[in-house]
């Protein structure tokens, strides 16, 4: 067999002229080609002297001041409206804190209750049936919580499964498997003809794509700042309510730093007005904070989520190039769609032996991920993953599949 | 008006004979005599370190190996066996993560849940009256979500309130306000009695005084990490689930954390066994592990929740002997109670001004806080807090409250 026609030329090039080419130098990144940053973003270099500065001198010098003083209180809100702009909502909307699961509880009883206020039959959550598992556990919980019932529904049949009885559908803008991008404009205004409320999971598009959240109408929507908006481990996640439903936002978790006057020790709740109405419990400082710092990096020039996302067609474009001129035909498949309108900003190739390949590959300095049972995932961050990156995995992922 | 006797000489002699003397040496203060430790606890010098080594090097250069290597998966209920001891507690029932807020959700709902299955006609939830307000709110959205409904009732009534129809009772172990010691072990032999479950507030007593979770048979505890066990602003808080309950916890916030199998990806829920049970989403890791690095000051020579209190209340008194002292009568009033056995580890004076005094309190270096209406509140956290710091707040104070 001869050696396949190297594409390692072309990478060259296209790196050269990469315009999101020197924000890599803005993260810290070595021989390692990380294609992981669809579960865990690299480290920004300016993150460390943020968070020595909030640990040492915010919480070791000021202590309690610091919540008026750095700002500490309203850190929830502020945040959330640097996220905004990437997921394509104006100001006010956007709020930080807690896990992504926590949120998906906050936004589906939420939309219930509202549901059930416009029309009280109805008594049904559809939920995408391929979604990232904690969403349909927490949809499940919501549903029994609320008294309606779950039913898993493919995001393609999402149409025909609407009617009188829908309250809400939760749906992920991008999958979690296999990176497939689904149409947020058309779904949400499916459920909207029924006269339900959609809520979108954003895990796996904001920061790599843009979602439009206004511009769509979406109703309620969350996500983690882990992945594409490179936050850290864990970082809290946010939850976006459209303005105009803010007022009838009722959430099953009212904590005091949602309530109109949080120090006025009032035995009695009555809820914040704006997106502070989905705040909880005291904030995560040291987390919100790094993920405030992360995110400076999209105040960097020729930084914009629409160059993000032509950035990571042409990454993800040139990644199943280079896979189809490397690995021989049927030892994988892409199951990730072949079509830019459906694509997020991951390639997931199946093989029966996902698991023990990704295990190889890692040891030879690629990093991708294995999602159970058969799956390998490859995630492309524009912001830091390069084409000369895109050609070398798919030339070690050749390589670790001869055996 | 003659100058009352100082009490400094005093101080210095109990600073002197102050087995726990030393260990101020292992947190960063400065001039400010530091009262608000019940608030937000002091920086331990060795946190940020530790908290750089995450940053820098578990996520900048290990990334998403960290989960595995750096020991990330499995924090939360590390961290968990951790903070038992310190709240009597063996290994394996406590696990880290969430708001305060968000456990109390978890726990009360839970609690309701066992009780109705126990007994299908329990449908009323009583809690403090006096509660720090987010228990009271959250524990109106765990009524509304069980059926049940919501009766303020103040601690020492409860006996009374008590009957068939209670399913479960949240409480304050030591009262934020007044700081108050609740008869633990009384309050829930009495809900026993009654067939129901006690869902215990940790967060102003856990690592200042002895709470004996174990000893006393709670079911359900929640509490705090950012006062007296110093994990820094907005370190998540804890949930306890007595280990014979844990097969019957039922969380109304079953995210993929507390899966039996995480990494299956399954679309069923089947909950883990054990605390794991009580994690809900990806946890926060720069928070747990500040946290975690703080909790080592419990390991140092002579550390113990015994020694603290005894300290504890040695401060206290002489805090309350140094007003007596100092501020002329009736000035203040001091509701925090006399009896050690009915005290925490703060001592509250109520005073028509105590916003305006406050203010200039900590103008003059002296911080503690101001809870509406009127109540001026410090807290002694024993770790750290010195006879000499006692006194000159007492001294400062009564210079305040001259005008």
């Amino acid at each position: 067999m001869s050696e396949p026609k190297s594409l390692a030329g072309e990478a060259e090039q296209l790196d050269a002229a990469d315009g999101l080419a020197a924000v890599r130098e803005r993260f810290v990144l070595d021989d390692v080609t990380y294609l992981d940053g669809n579960s865990l973003g690299a480290l920004p270099v300016h993150v460390p002297a943020r968070v020595e500065d909030v640990v040492r001198r915010q919480w070791g010098e000021l202590r309690i001041r610091s919540w008026e003083e750095s700002g500490w209180w309203t850190a929830p809100e502020r945040i959330g409206d640097r996220i905004a702009p990437l997921v394509g909502a104006a100001a006010g909307q956007v709020v930080v804190g807690d896990s992504t699961s926590v949120n998906v509880f906050k936004a589906l009883v939420a939309a219930v209750r509202m549901a059930q206020e416009d029309r009280p039959g109805r008594d049904e959550i559809l939920v995408d049936a391929t979604t990232f598992p904690t969403d349909g556990y927490i949809a499940e919980s919501a549903a029994r919580m609320t008294g309606c019932a779950l039913r898993p529904v493919a995001p393609a049949e999402v149409p025909s499964a609407l009617g009188d009885r829908t309250a809400a559908v939760l749906l992920n803008h991008v999958d979690y498997r296999t990176g497939r991008l689904h149409d947020l404009p058309a779904l949400t205004a499916a459920v909207h003809a029924a006269g339900a409320y959609a809520v979108w999971d954003l895990c796996h598009s904001a920061g790599a794509l843009p979602v439009g959240l206004d511009e769509h109408g979406v109703d309620l929507a969350v996500g983690c700042t882990y992945k594409y908006l490179n936050g850290g481990p864990g970082s809290p996640a946010y939850l976006y309510v459209r303005r105009d439903l803010q007022p009838r936002f009722d959430s099953p978790l009212p904590g005091w730093n949602s309530h109109a006057e949080p120090f006025g020790m009032r035995s009695g709740y009555a809820p914040a007005s704006g997106a502070v109405r989905g705040r909880v419990g005291t904030p995560d400082i040291l987390s919100l904070l790094a993920l405030e710092a992360a995110l400076d990096v999209w105040d960097e020039d020729g930084v914009s989520v629409a160059a993000v996302r032509a950035k990571s067609l042409a990454l993800t474009d040139f990644f199943l190039r280079c896979v189809g001129a490397y690995v021989p035909d049927g030892r994988v498949e892409s199951v990730t769609p072949a079509a830019h309108a459906e694509r997020g900003s991951q390639v997931a190739l199946r093989c029966d032996d996902a698991g023990e390949v990704m295990k190889r590959l890692i040891e030879r300095g690629v990093v991708g991920d294995y999602r159970a049972p058969d799956v390998l995932r490859f995630g492309f961050t524009p912001l830091y993953v390069g084409f000369a990156d895109v050609e070398r995995a798919a030339r070690v992922l050749a390589r670790t599949l001869a055996g």
